[in-house]
């Protein structure tokens, strides 16, 4: 197993943009909405979660670069059938910044969960994915149309 | 928001066991197989990254407490569609483990989309989920039966 | 320098109370109360990013215990003068949690500070102090009334 | 909540100098200056854990930069009245280190606040603030005279 | 891989002792012993490393279990050809602390080497090695006596 | 103590590689080389473990500048008398990364030791040192000839 050598890369602009959802049934994400888990503020504590866990990403996935990220927002909020986060990374290095949406994603969701496994153990974390990304030597990709009903 | 106060539960064995997926073509799939990933094993790696995410989920989940983990096992296998991850983890504490185990196959899938990005950047972690808990004050509950397409 | 071994201490119920402020201007405080900040909701940020860090506390302070923190609570507000940080740490342990209440409120009043620094560079981080401690075999301690002018 | 995006902004070279101080009784002082507190080197283990949390600042403060330190110097020393912890942070990025100095100075004093706490629980981090910065798009700024009664 | 569960071990108290060297040659080891080093107090320096180091062992060993250690204490000494590290680490848990013991002597050792590598960079870190170990199901254990020379 | 400014260094490409083996018995050998290891893959825990540590130096050694690495690949195998690691590391950075390629080295051999331990507590690490490294200032060094028996 190796980190590659990104050395021969250039320092581009790089954007990631990730998302994914916690599902749950009405009544949980009415707890939501109405602010009254025990645990405090759901959305709020996700997307600091989320901002955090963008920064620690190399220690969470073992072959993934330390990159000197330039931004990072977290958006959460509730939707149809649950909980909706997205997080879009910023940088300007030698890698993408998929893995760090990503695993701001990641740690959103696990926060909303944790915050509200109390009323609904079944909650499940799904369809945590790449939206788009931009700079690099691969250029601009875009999740196709069809590949998440909304 | 605030950490719960768990002084007054009683230190029981407790064990969770969660799993997800991380949803790929044939072709990448067969990649993994064929142990060709550039970055190395992909299995072994994912394994690795769940059992240290396992134990680093107070760092992750704020609100979370700090637990003393007496076990800790990540499974990993290419199964149709895609890669599958699941960890089961232990405790004689005074709360559960079901975000240890959901952390543990967080990061495990992230660490499966980080080595396979190159050759399939449309991956999905999908269904990240407690399939059973068991021991505390709530006792046993295990996923029911239709709650998932296997 | 070490570690001090508490092994032959007893695990007792142990509660600390600390305490600490931001001092600033009135227009600063005015930015906070109408969540007008940039970055976001200041309050928020503080109370998450103090519970956070009382789970980290043997990592900044090399020579404290790691400890099994049963709750920690955070409360910020807006006072006459500045945001005024107070954590309530517990624990059933070998070592009180004085340490882990004056790193939440520390790094409670940093993340205050960080939100705040571009409206007025000159706060202050004032007066961060034990309150209050129970349990261990020093028993129960309390700040004298006149300690602290409010 | 979001972490600024700070991409645009030049790499230039920054400085940040803060300070703070733990009061203490002359007596729990003269431990200090005399080399008898149990746990081992006040000032040493203050100076170290300083640098030691500058470096992980973005750990501890949710929406700041991770940024590429070149330098950090912590001074500590027994004052009248206390130990008084001073440090430096320098570097080459898009941000400035003044949460990193701030950072620096309150592990510092929780250090010292450990490690003599057995000898008096009731002193007090006070004052901890910045002092200078250089560097930026904000250029020089000093804390005006009268800021602070020495 | 997995960490394997210790659940029905007994929790008692357990020590280890590890110790390793930094062999350098009498020039450098002139620079320690007279305290000349640039970047300061390498004893100092070497032993809160190997304390800190102890205490996240579960971070940087993957298999090894989150432990509550009552006590470390590392002894940082000139010797005759270089500077050895020694580390008593102790607890009162489900498994030995071995590998806290041999962390932080391999930190302490990392950190001499850092301080001093621009007046030596072929110093080796030698021998770092298991003494003793006490407690738990397999009992006392002492490292033979032939086993290193002295 | 100080982290050295390196401000004025210039960021070149370097490459640091260290090595050092864990010495066993034949019998401990055998076990790895027969994949029969209790607690699974001993070389791949091994080689993740030390890329992991190499992104994680800084927070280990306490005066070491955090580094945006580039590339870490860490070997390790079965050899004559032990298992051996040798870890490459690269930057493009003020500062050399010797100090990330001992650290590698370091954590490899604690896990391989960990997950033998219980087959032979006596095992040594031996000869963690530096190879060679390019780069900076100092230029090209490499260990001498004699420097180590094979």
């Amino acid at each position: 197993m190796k980190m590659i050598d990104v050395g021969e890369k250039k320092k581009t602009e790089r954007v990631a943009v990730a998302r994914g959802k916690v599902s749950m049934s009405d009544a949980t994400a009415g707890i939501v909405r109405r602010g009254e888990s025990e645990k405090g503020d759901v959305l709020a504590a996700a997307r600091l979660a989320g901002i955090m866990a963008a920064k620690r990403t190399p220690d969470l996935v073992p072959l993934c670069h330390p990159i000197a990220l330039t931004g990072v927002d977290v958006l959460a909020e509730v939707r149809d059938g649950g909980v909706e986060i997205e997080a879009t990374v910023r940088t300007r290095d030698r890698t993408g910044v998929e893995m760090e949406a990503l695993a701001a994603v990641s740690a959103g969701c696990l926060t909303v969960y944790d915050m509200l496994k109390r009323y609904e153990r079944g909650m499940r974390i799904e369809a945590v994915e790449l939206l788009e990304k931009k700079g690099g030597r691969t250029g601009h990709w875009t999740r196709g149309k069809p590949a998440r009903k909304r």
